[in-house]
């Protein structure tokens, strides 16, 4: 076996030149998408208003096996890409484990995270079927960032609607995606009724994800020259997502290293289930039997609190009915939540493999979350951003296990992205302001009692 | 020649174990530091007070050529090296040349810049020498950033002077250099003499990197425990960013290839001196005749319009002086002036080589600059830094020269760093408020005047 380098980058010949679809490999696929007015599964054309054909085309697609990822995408990828597979020297020796971890790296571009590998493919796919524009959410801010990135590189107009809360402590994230020609605006707005209406009942809201995605959406609907786009939660979004566990397998084969255990912090779930993409199909053919876990907040546990059923992408229910772990699409995390990961539900692939006991999932809280981040920043130098530092702090959790054990594991986990932007978040965390919030039942209540009634 | 990918990353075991001391092969070597108490060349001892032992020793060492990287930096330095050599595909598309645009980016780091080489240096030697703490100014906030982090690592402690309106500017700065658990103080601050003369004298001042620095040298002086280190101008800083030229030109050898011209942002100088070095020989040898081109802003302009002559680092007096080109120690940049690169003098290597007609310099506007900037960004993916925009300017500028002539010359720069806590200068120039201050002579006539009388 070779010895690891600290960073192993891929040569520009080993780069994907195909996404890995993991459905096809599935043999319990994810329930199919509800028209949430006649409660009947969708069909691809039903969609087409909102979103851009070729990404409906792949959302529905559960047996392609490798879809070709085009040209002037791979183009695209190689300004950045390959992210380097990492080995936590540093961070074994400050731990004194015997374990060995490693985490790709995916935070090497302007928009700070993984979004990009999806956003370039959905920016392409629209000037492709002739879209002048497109609009889209945007919470922490990486997802808005990149997409604002892939349109002024491929020449379309973006317009985000950035969580009111987000677009008052991140004004940088704003002026990146300005930089970049985006039209950034604070959701809830008056521009739309979803957001009017939310502002009418709430006038003093933060916004939520949901919200925005609301606003985002019916910006899009009904014109002929804009369609939605986004970033997380949905199956074409995993796939384009896989080029990080393509990579990721690629460099730990060229090491001789099999992974124990695949860590990633989930909020929507594109980056665990990119990550864990193509080690999967080991682990359902019998072939391995790589352990998966998805972390996600105390403070908005889709998948270790909510319920698997279907329920809507947003909260003025304009999107399909999605079957999924999900903790209602009314859910919001407690004010101080800081962490990021607030999304209601969780990808419907992911919760599909939750639901059958392939993936394991729990959830943290932030001030530990924080805790590892300082610690991982310390002795890998790289400042890690809110979301990815839940996979540190359980990767940590695992090594320290390794220590107990002396058992010598190879762990590797999704380091999505940097926290250059969310000092807000780090600075609550230094100053003791921080706090945890684990929901009681009641508080989760009211937002399950209000999931659609569909079985 | 192999086909240049979009990013060459050097495999680690082609990583520099040695750093290029350029010093060691000019015939007219920079004029030695005096005592400006007694005017006499200074001895190594004189500066032991002030500065980490081995630094100073490095500092006078004008003969030996290579100098080994201890292994514990060189382990540090693979948490984030080697650094990509890119080719710049997307932009010289869009600027329809037949150049060849290589750059080297020095970004990827959490410091977001080329700081972090040597900042890692300095920490290690200091904790070699037994030091408890160091002392240090920032202006923008990369220098700062970079010794935070490396003060986590080796476990030293850290006091930055940041220049005060970037401590207000840039709070996210600030954040994450506490994060790595360094002290940052405004300055001027009332802590030392030195800023409480100049708040005597100027209560509103926005302060100045001459000032934070003589904060950071009156914290060192006079103390058994703490050192001052600095980030630019000195010959020992230029030294450790000799891995950047060197890895640069493995890479370009890798591809075949050899700039025509190679061109650098010039503050204090460490980034474009950093990335020359190795080619330098060549020059001063005549095996070749690269260009090597100083890039500065016309609000900072020291080569182009400073005196050749000894002045002193800061504005209270408190180094040796040092025979550079130089603005004078008390010039100040207009208030507008948001492109970074705000220091008055020029390392005294690029300094004698200016002199002697080896380097180029020219001085660009700062509107320029942010234009360059944005249409990088757009094409080549990577938000810029300020001050690493103003190589992206000269080079796009030697890009379309080249389309006019035909000439497919090899152009080599070097992108020093990213500009993500830079959105308020980004911002300035999106909304139109940005100006460029072109200083009159007599605008530069009062701190020329005041310069130390020695010859």
């Amino acid at each position: 076996m070779r010895q690891a380098p600290y960073k192993l980058y891929l040569p520009e010949d080993k780069l994907p030149t195909a996404w890995y679809n993991l459905r096809a490999d599935m043999s319990n696929r994810p329930a199919p998408m509800l028209n949430p007015g006649t409660l009947r599964p969708l069909a691809p054309e039903e969609v087409y208003p909102l979103l851009v054909e070729e990404l409906v085309r792949q959302e529905f697609d559960d047996e392609t096996r490798y879809i070709d990822i085009p040209g002037p995408v791979v183009d695209y990828y190689k300004t950045y890409r390959p992210s380097p597979l990492c080995r936590a020297y540093h961070l074994e020796k400050a731990l004194d484990t015997p374990a060995k971890i490693y985490y790709k790296f995916e935070g090497n571009n302007t928009s700070g995270s993984h979004k990009l590998n999806s956003a370039v493919a959905q920016t392409y796919y629209a000037k492709q079927q002739g879209l002048q524009k497109l609009s889209t959410e945007t919470g922490a801010g990486q997802w808005g960032t990149a997409m604002a990135m892939a349109c002024a590189y491929f020449g379309v107009d973006l317009r985000v609607y950035m969580v009111k809360v987000s677009y008052r402590q991140k004004p940088y994230r704003k002026a990146v995606m300005e930089t970049y020609g985006a039209g950034v605006i604070a959701s809830p707005s008056e521009q739309t009724q979803a957001g009017r209406a939310i502002l009418a009942r709430h006038p003093d809201t933060d916004g939520s994800l949901g919200c925005a995605i609301s606003e985002a959406i019916e910006a899009a609907v009904g014109t002929d020259s804009c369609r939605y786009v986004l970033g997380s939660v949905m199956n074409h979004v995993l796939l384009h997502q896989s080029v990080i566990g393509i990579e990721a397998r690629t460099a730990m084969e060229m090491l001789d290293e099999y992974p124990d255990v695949i860590i990633g912090c989930a909020g929507g779930g594109s980056n665990l289930g990119g990550l864990m993409s193509v080690y999967l199909t080991d682990k359902l053919t019998g072939r391995a039997s790589p352990r998966f876990v998805a972390v996600e907040p105390l403070s908005c546990p889709s998948l270790t609190r909510g319920r698997f059923a279907y329920d809507f992408g947003d909260t003025a229910h304009l999107t399909p009915l999605v079957k999924m772990y999900t903790l209602g699409c009314e859910y919001m995390p407690h004010p101080n939540h800081a962490g990021g990961l607030r999304y209601h539900g969780m990808n419907p692939v992911l919760s599909q493999l939750y639901h059958d006991g392939v993936l394991e999932a729990r959830a943290v809280g932030q001030r530990s979350v924080f805790e590892a981040a300082a610690l991982f920043a310390a002795h890998e130098t790289i400042l890690p951003a809110p979301e990815s530092s839940h996979a540190v702090r359980a990767a940590i959790a695992e090594a320290l296990r390794c220590r107990e054990t002396g058992e010598r594991k190879t762990i590797l986990f999704g380091l999505s992205g940097t926290g250059y932007f969310d000092m807000t978040a780090y600075g609550s965390y230094l100053d003791g302001t921080m706090t945890d919030h684990e929901p009681t039942d009641e508080d989760l209540a009211p937002a399950l009692a209000a999931l659609p009634k569909v079985d």
